[in-house]
């Protein structure tokens, strides 16, 4: 096998993620390792833990990453947090709500879901009903569907999910940094994150972050490893089904006790860490206030173009739109002739949605004038050779107004 | 939060891992991201498939990473070829023989566990005994166990299980690369690895192989998620308990039908790439050839310094060596002192060994003269202000020898 040196094709990534990563984060990954418990890494580890507290918006002492990609993150929550035979309810909305019952199913949970057309989002009243009719202990919803490009508004369920003494968990992978997430002021008890959306890194660390609620809940089953546990460390509680993803184990491992458990991942740690130092430096909200403009702008180019938008606009993420693909046209072939002509990537689609719509993302380093009109005056010319009607500089136009 | 840049120290890290990373892995990980199927992406997947097949020694279809650390591999492993209630036999012989029966309890398997003192391996026929006493469906076994430096020969191991029907599981992440490892003349059905020992690169990305056997019971156990299942996807078998370590839904992503699962870890795909170039451009049999070198210099060097060393040094791994701590001398403090004055990083020791031996690697980028002799050189200085009796220039002296 004579494989060459890595050096992949330039790329605009203009997809539903991941996306191009800020070359700040390439270059901090680039940086040496140190060993798993020498000073400069634990101060590091300390360092992450108060940075995604900033990114989170959260007072959490709790807040640190789990070694794997997003679904990583996701799993390590539900199944911390769920003992077979526990309740838990999720409105399903898109893809990832089906994921998060289907983990939700091999912990051995009783899950109930509730469902609504994609594009849509459900009302608090909708959520309340049915933790009302299924009294689950964890509610766990999405925020940002990426495969629907919804955002489901979370501010009032931390209050429901207290009323009725229920966990609040929620994903927050496709969102965080490019939508307002308020950990702390939503009441929400857990919530997961990856790198490679609007916090401009790649894929493989996910951050986390729990209540004292969430933390009580876990450390209730806690349960040291038989190869380093010592006297006092009993057993209690149904232990977790899993080692790897066992949150009150990764809790031991990053405080004060930094009780082994896997070797982190050094290069990861690097990676996020620079990801919320940039997102800390812009600032949160003017991070979202980036997202929101250069969403803008990408919405109007399409509707420019003459192209149709899916889904309930009142809803949708800063950072991703879904559009209608033109009749008549083959999806897949326009974006290969996008990728292939251009450089830039735009996505595909799962599901209901597979073959009728494209994904368009502007989001972490990519929520930029210059890779929005680039992508519009690239995707006129695409949509013009596969016989599109489109207005001459319609997309690009209805872009400019929105950043005049 | 005003978090700096991260600029770790400068440091030589000769402990059991995770060492210093060969510096051409970290620019391979500078470079940037491209799409989760853009044919660049793919193309890189099909070689790393290639590159680890001569890593693992192996003409398995199925070899692939994991995205987590190496303990992601080894709970991949385990929990998708166990059911609740199958059987599972352990020969533990240090500490991650424990980590392997626990992941195997914490997947419901009925755990039989055969040990050994550290410092010692089980002979083939010990073995052989517990697996006709057990009959367990899978013998999971680790090949080299950092906590002890002991390799456990596996040669006669694939027959015992061919003859007896059971699949056999090893965890190479200690050993791989630096120790010789022969999946497919050992009849291994499923070996996982990590990068961050003899591989040179960081934790977190989890090569791994399994043979038609053990892919025939992981696929036996096949389900597709709901959100993304389609017609003719009808789950068979006792679902896989992990949705993220599920290898029954890695193998499709990594397998020509593409099926999204995990976004893949672009960057660690990326270093877990350039690691497998780094063995294959050497030679695996140079690199092992290397490692037992460096390893000998090492060992030789310790020796020549008068300290003593732990375990039967004819089953020790080529690269790493258990030190036992002088009387009188702190072992942390010292291992501070080389820490702080020489930048060069030892290992501490778990469980039976805390406190009582230091173990000193030479592995991957560090199995070289110049790291080599540099260790001995500062720990001759850090052990005579510890006051402990040590003849000058006896650590480098024996070294020297064993290269002469």
């Amino acid at each position: 096998m004579n494989a060459a040196p890595v050096n992949p094709p330039p790329r605009l990534l203009m997809g539903p993620g991941p996306i191009t990563a800020d070359p700040r984060v390439l270059r901090a990954m680039s940086a040496q390792l140190v060993g798993q418990y020498d000073p400069a890494m634990t101060a590091y580890m300390n360092e992450v833990m108060a940075l995604y507290r900033e990114v989170f918006r959260t007072a959490n002492r709790q807040t640190l990453l789990v070694d794997g990609t997003s679904r990583a993150g996701i799993e390590a929550a539900l199944v911390s947090l769920l003992e077979p035979g526990d309740r838990l309810l999720v409105p399903v909305f898109g893809r990832f709500g089906h994921l998060l019952a289907e983990i939700g199913e091999r912990c051995g949970a009783e899950v109930h879901t509730i469902e609504t057309a994609w594009g849509t989002v459900f009302s608090p009243e909708q959520i309340e009903e049915a933790v009302v009719a299924v009294r689950p202990k964890v509610l766990a919803v999405v925020h940002g569907d990426t495969a629907t490009t919804m955002a489901q508004p979370l501010d009032d369920l931390g209050e429901i999910c207290r009323r009725h003494d229920v966990l609040l968990y929620s994903d927050a992978t496709a969102s965080l940094g490019g939508n307002p997430f308020e950990t702390d002021a939503w009441g929400i008890d857990v919530a997961t994150a990856g790198l490679q959306k609007c916090l401009g890194g790649p894929s493989g660390s996910a951050p986390i972050t729990l209540s004292d609620r969430a933390v009580a809940v876990v450390d209730g089953r806690r349960h040291v490893e038989a190869g380093i546990a010592e006297a006092g460390d009993v057993g209690r509680g149904v232990r977790i089904a899993s080692n790897y993803l066992d949150l009150a184990q990764i809790m031991d491992y990053w405080g004060p006790r930094r009780l082994n458990h896997h070797t982190e991942a050094t290069t990861m740690l690097y990676g996020a860490r620079e990801c919320a130092r940039l997102l800390v430096e812009e600032g949160i909200d003017c991070a979202v206030a980036r997202h929101a403009l250069h969403g803008q702008a990408m919405l109007a180019g399409v509707l420019g173009l003459g192209l149709e938008v899916f889904g309930d606009l009142e809803h949708k993420m800063n950072n991703v739109v879904a559009v209608h693909i033109p009749d008549g046209v083959d999806g897949d072939r326009a974006r290969a002739a996008l990728l292939d002509d251009f450089g830039i990537e735009i996505g595909t689609s799962f599901g209901p949605l597979h073959g009728k719509v494209w994904r368009i993302g502007t989001m972490g380093h990519n929520a930029r004038k210059d890779a929005v009109l680039t992508t519009l005056a690239a995707l006129e010319q695409v949509l013009r050779q596969a016989g599109v009607p489109v207005t001459a500089g319609g997309g690009v136009g209805a872009a400019r107004e929105v950043y005049a």
